[in-house]
Parts: structure tokens; C-alpha cells; sequence
């Protein structure tokens, strides 16, 4: 019998009646197929809670001992879920990262997972019982105890199913599905059945948070198929699969838009070799991650201008970390926008059929939307607009490539 | 050098500025002495918000995942501690039950330790890092968390002292040691510099709930001392130790009470052997705890009347549980009394030393108070009176065995 991975995030168990809740589910799912792991996170609001308590001491968080304090919240959910079960005669035992073990390196604070052993909760799969995991905790081979940073217990239970070969990892979540865009802003949008991982990818990072990255990517290289699904509805939810098994690919699967990034251009850069790299080597060393670029030519034919994308909270750091390099790069000035909007639309079917990146500046066009920077990748087309657009963009741009509930 | 083992308990980890207090106290002694492991309670608070969660799920609470719940909270205060001392530069790191490991049998909820394994801890010390261990959690030789049952704090650092062979236990509380009696109720009490561990045991089941009993116990198997001191003050402190270490012993070294029991009086039972052990045998299968015990004749010869208290709590319990042995013993009636206190004049002296018994009787006589039952051991004579007479009685035998504060 194959096994099935159920994960439960922050608002899945956030109160007593939502882990009961969480335990009728998963009792149902047991009366189907007896091969079930559960992966928790913490009640929500625990981990900022804790987060709040190891801040208060020390300014420090990749500690050793920050991972200990902050590993305890999905502890205690596993141990109340598992307790839920067994009241309704499930048999039900919790494992934390050390018990398992989920090796990690010891990155604190940001573990990788390295390993993790399945002959422990292969034994419990055989004794019948629910193996509850709390997610975003692993040890490290000398026995210290590690979290893997914000939305690690996605990459938990993603890591987990891959490791026991499952086949299918749930993700329960306050959502029922992945849309072709954020309902809360195109009204029209509707709940795909499939997507395949890389247009899952580009959705994530793109601001429809639904599903990790990170577990989106490990998901992907071990062709898992994913099931984001709604801990509080019955629906049936989407598949997050390998593109091959779905049967029709779509030009376009879905807008993504974005308010949180900010336009930087650097204006007279002198146009010899090895300048660009001075300038996103600066902004590397900082950690400070650069999104779109562009370069275009200066009315100075010895110079080009410059324009690219930070989030919008790193902006001034950015701005100040390219003046330290002015002398050595010798340009002109720096110009920042931070009233603009990213829309991109996405689509896997855009790798074998053109004419997307044409419609989509034809639509922005009708409705007198200015272009300031525009990058594209495979399966992607990404454009900077002004802000105030935004809604009008991606709701025209939604309609005109017929993604529309019907 | 001698190892010094420092426990804190939960009101000394309150919040965050009492983490502060207790890292700067254990800084301090760590500049005198390197050799040092603290054991923490959890925040106060904690570990009863922890209990309720599983109560909301389910009633059973000696299960093992109750366990994996509650042994959270000393989890956090262990982490919160090193960080504190990280950011004083003081090397410092934490080690939970599993991770030394504290071994013990699987009465979860209730845990025994089994065994300490010092490699893990010797090797900390010899790193001249303060090892922070959360009391109260063990794990059993099959990888599952246990937790030792309230008041395991105490019992822990105890544990772990004597497994290092440590110079001394030194328990941080909220009082400032050891009193010749409570002073909310006898203001003339004085703090004790020495007292020894028999005389602290009945100090401790009498009322004076400072110090776990089990945990005096098992200092006594031991011969580790144990000093109790104030969290909040740099006060000396009371040592508990080997009588034999006390040079001078006196016939009476403190006064404990409690309005914690209520009396029963099973009237008539028939005067022939095996009767009092049905009835004991009955309660004790309900696990409710018999205290002070008088036999005496009743009016009718052929039959006796029996008095006993049992705790307050479980009197309801208690009386039903004897009514249904009442046909099989044959007695005539229960009486229940719960308006009464428990006073006891504890002295490793009286040993030695005749007379405190008839001078204790003289003068509670001598303030018109009437004993309803006595009972007494080789340190201690304890009396039940008429609860109303209960302060009188502690400060005028406070006064007459010459323990007022001078």
C-alpha cells in the first residue's frame, strides 16, 4: 500500500478545536489507507512568539540555542495531534527531528537537510500507528538540535514523503488550491486542478504564497507529486506535478503580481567591461537580492543607464552600498522608484508556443500601460509598471489570455 | 575543582528580565567557580498552560505524548538561558534529557531516572562551557521523552549533582531558605543556617513546600547537600545536610502545619483481627493517602473506633470508598471531620532527647486546645486540633521551644 504524507501549516492547528479538526481528517484518510505520516507545523503565532522571546536576550538568531527555543512550538502540536488520535483509538506517536533522525548540516537557524532515516517510521508504518512529525526541525550528526528557517515545515513533510518514496504529499493549508491569480485581487481567477513544478516555481516567487519554494524545487527533483488542499473545506484542490502528466499545456497558467520590489537606475555608466559586475558584487556581498535587469544605451554614446529591481525594504541599503562604488565605477547618478508594480504572466506552454510576450504588450498597450523594465525566461514573462496599474493589468492581462471562470 | 550544580525554578525564569538576573548570577559564580551546570524549571505559568492544551484534547495524562507537551517548557527556558550567557561571551550551551541522556523507566508523566550518563556533561565542564539542562525531562532507553511529575526540577538537579559527584545542589527559589516555621503565619520565624535532611523531609510533607521531598530524598541516599537560597537576594541561604555534620542539635528545629487533611472516625468496628487492613487496603487501592492513624476503644467492648485523616481533597472519596466495605468490616458509622489543623514539632534532637512530647501536650493545654489525634516518629510528633486554634498553636509552641528570631 502506498504511502500518503499529510502536512498541516500554522492556521491548520491553530487552536484546540482546528487540531481536532485536523484529527477527524486525518482518522478519515486513515480509515482509507493505513499508511499515513503527519507533518505539523507550529499553532500559529507560536514561532513568532518564540522568535520575540530569543530576541529579547540577544540580537543573535543563527545560534545553536536559538534553534533549540524555537524548535519547541511544532513539538507540542505534534504531541497534542498525536494525542487527539489515540483519544479517538488511533494509535498515533509523535517523532521530533532527533528521534527520526532528520540530519541536517549545521547551518542553525537555515539547516539543509542531509539525510533523513526511514527505518524508524518504517516501523511505525508496519505497527499500523500515525507517525505525527513536527516540521522545520532536524539534529545535526553531532546530536544538536537545528530548524530550517521560516516555511521549513513544507520542505519537512516534502523531504519526508520523498525519503519514504510516498505518493503524494498533502499540504493542507488556509486556501483551497493554487489560482490562476490572487482571487483577492482578480475576482475572476480560478482554482487550476494541475500545475506543473516550474510554473509552481514561478508562482511562488512570483507572490502567490501558497507553497514554499524551497519544497516546490525538492519536490521537483524527486518528481513528488504535491496536493495543496484546504484544511477547512472539502475541495478537492491542485495537483503540483511534473509538467509531462499534464495532458493540455496552456500558453499562459496563471498572473503573478508583486508590490514589493523597487526600481533602481544607474544613470552614465562608462561603457568598458566588468563595470555591471563591481556593481551586483557590491549589492551581493550585502545579500541584497537583484531581481530584473535591464541595460540600455545612454544618449552619452560612451556610457549606458542601468535598471534593475530590489525588494522594496532593502532599497535604501542598495542605494547607499552602489554610492560606496561610485568613484571606482565612475557613473553619473542613481535615479529609485518605489511606486512600481511586477506582473508577469506564467505558463509552461510558452516554451513551444510564441506570441505571448507580443499579446501581453499589446493588452498593457490598450489599456496606456507604460513599460519601464521588462525580463522574460522560459516559461515567464515579467514586466515593471507603475503601481497604481497593477489591478487593471493583471486583470485585463487575465482575461485576454482566457483564464476567466466561466 | 568541585562541580557546582545551580538549579533555578520556574518563578526565578518568570520572564525575560529574571532569565537576565539568573544568567548574571550564574556568570558571577562561573568567575569564581568554571565548573558549573544549571538546571532550569520553565517559565512560570508554562507548564500548566502546557496541561490544560492536553486536558482540552483528551483527560489521560500519563500518556507518552502528554509528555513529548509539557517537557516543552523547560525545553524554551534552557535555550533562553544559554543565549543569555552567549551574549555575556560566557560559553554556554543547553542539553535536553535526550541529549545527555537522563535515563529513565517509562512511567510517563511520572518518570523515574534509571541512570545519568556524565560523558556528554564531563566533556562540556572540560570544554569550561556552562551546560543548561531543562529539569523535569528524562527519556527512556527506547527514545521516548518522559517527564519526572511535578516538581522534577528539584529531583533532576538533585539527580545530576550526585551522578557528577558535585560539591553542592544549590536550589534558587523565591524564599531565602529554610524557616524554623512559615512566616506568613509565625512572624517570629527565624531562617535556619543548617538543618538535616530527616528533619527537612518532614518539613517538606508537613507543609513547607520548599523543597520537592523527593528530592531530599534522594539527596540523602546520596550525602549531596543541598543549599536553598533566594533567586532576588544575595542572602545566605540554608544548607541541607547529614545530621551528622550539624554540631549542635537541637531538640526542636521547627514547627510545620497544614489545614490539608480532614479526619474520618469509623466508629464500631467489630475487635477482631484483619479489620483495619481491609479498610486501609480499600483506600489504598483508590490511591488516597492515609496519614496520622489512632485506634481506640469504643464504649461497647467488643468493638474499637479508628481515626485517621486522609488529604482534604479526596475526603469525599474516601467515604464512599469505606461505605462500601462497610458490610464486609461490619462497623456502626463514619464520622468526617474537616475542620482541622495538622501542627508538628520536628527535631532530629528528640532522638536523644525525652520530653518534647509532654512539654508540646503541656502547652497547647496550657492554651485550652484539644487534641483529636496524635501520632509521632523518632524526629517528629505531630497533632490534629481544632482548625480555628491553628495560628495560636504554631506561635506558642514557636515560642516555647525558643525559636523566635531574638
Amino acid at each position: 500500500m502506498s504511502i500518503i504524507v499529510m502536512k498541516f501549516g500554522g492556521t491548520s492547528v491553530a487552536d484546540i478545536d482546528c487540531i481536532k479538526n485536523v484529527a477527524n481528517k486525518v482518522a478519515a484518510q486513515y480509515k482509507k489507507n493505513k499508511k499515513i505520516i503527519v507533518v505539523v507545523s507550529a499553532m500559529s503565532g507560536t514561532t513568532n512568539n518564540l522568535i520575540d522571546l530569543t530576541r529579547q536576550v540577544s540580537k543573535v538568531s543563527n545560534s545553536p540555542e536559538y534553534d533549540v527555543v524555537v524548535s519547541s512550538g511544532e513539538q507540542v502540536t505534534a504531541g497534542l495531534l498525536s494525542i487527539a488520535l489515540n483519544s479517538q483509538e488511533i494509535p498515533s506517536r509523535s517523532f521530533m527531528g532527533w528521534q527520526i533522525p532528520v540530519l541536517t548540516d549545521n547551518t542553525f537557524s537555515k539547516a539543509n537537510i542531509a539525510e533523513i532515516s526511514i527505518d524508524v517510521l518504517m516501523q511505525s508504518l508496519n505497527r499500523n500507528e500515525i507517525a505525527v512529525i513536527p516540521g522545520f526541525q532536524g539534529v545535526t550528526d553531532e546530536n544538536q538540535i537545528t530548524t530550517l528557517g521560516r516555511g521549513g515545515s513544507d520542505t519537512s513533510a516534502v523531504a519526508i514523503a520523498s525519503a519514504l518514496n510516498a505518493k503524494r504529499c498533502d499540504i493542507y493549508t488556509d486556501v483551497d488550491g493554487i489560482y490562476t491569480a490572487d482571487p483577492r485581487m482578480v475576482p475572476k481567477a480560478k482554482k487550476l486542478d494541475k500545475i506543473s513544478y516550474e510554473e509552481m516555481l514561478e508562482m511562488a516567487s512570483q507572490g502567490a504564497k501558497v507553497l514554499q519554494t524551497r519544497s516546490v524545487a525538492l519536490a521537483m527533483k524527486y518528481k513528488l507529486k504535491i496536493k495543496v488542499l484546504s484544511s477547512f473545506e472539502n475541495k478537492e484542490g491542485t495537483l503540483v506535478l511534473h509538467e509531462d502528466e499534464i495532458m493540455e499545456k496552456k500558453n499562459v497558467s496563471g498572473i503573478a503580481f508583486s508590490l514589493d520590489e523597487a526600481k533602481l537606475t544607474v544613470i552614465g555608466i562608462p561603457d568598458k567591461p566588468g563595470q555591471a559586475s563591481i556593481l551586483f558584487k557590491s549589492l551581493g556581498l550585502k545579500a541584497i537580492n537583484v531581481d530584473m535587469i535591464a541595460q540600455s544605451s545612454s544618449a552619452n554614446k560612451s556610457a549606458t543607464d542601468l535598471s534593475f529591481t530590489v525588494p522594496k525594504n532593502e532599497l535604501e541599503e542598495a542605494i547607499n552600498t552602489i554610492k560606496s562604488v561610485q568613484k571606482k565605477i565612475g557613473f553619473k547618478s542613481i535615479i529609485s522608484d518605489r511606486d512600481v508594480a511586477k506582473i508577469s504572466v506564467i505558463g509552461i506552454g510558452m516554451k513551444t508556443q510564441a506570441g505571448v510576450a507580443q499579446k501581453m504588450f499589446d493588452i498593457l498597450a490598450e489599456k496606456n500601460i507604460n513599460l519601464k523594465v521588462i525580463s522574460t525566461s522560459e516559461i515567464k514573462i515579467s514586466v515593471l509598471i507603475e503601481a497604481a496599474y497593477m489591478e487593471l493589468a493583471a486583470r485585463s492581462l487575465h482575461t485576454a489570455f482566457e483564464l476567466d471562470e466561466s
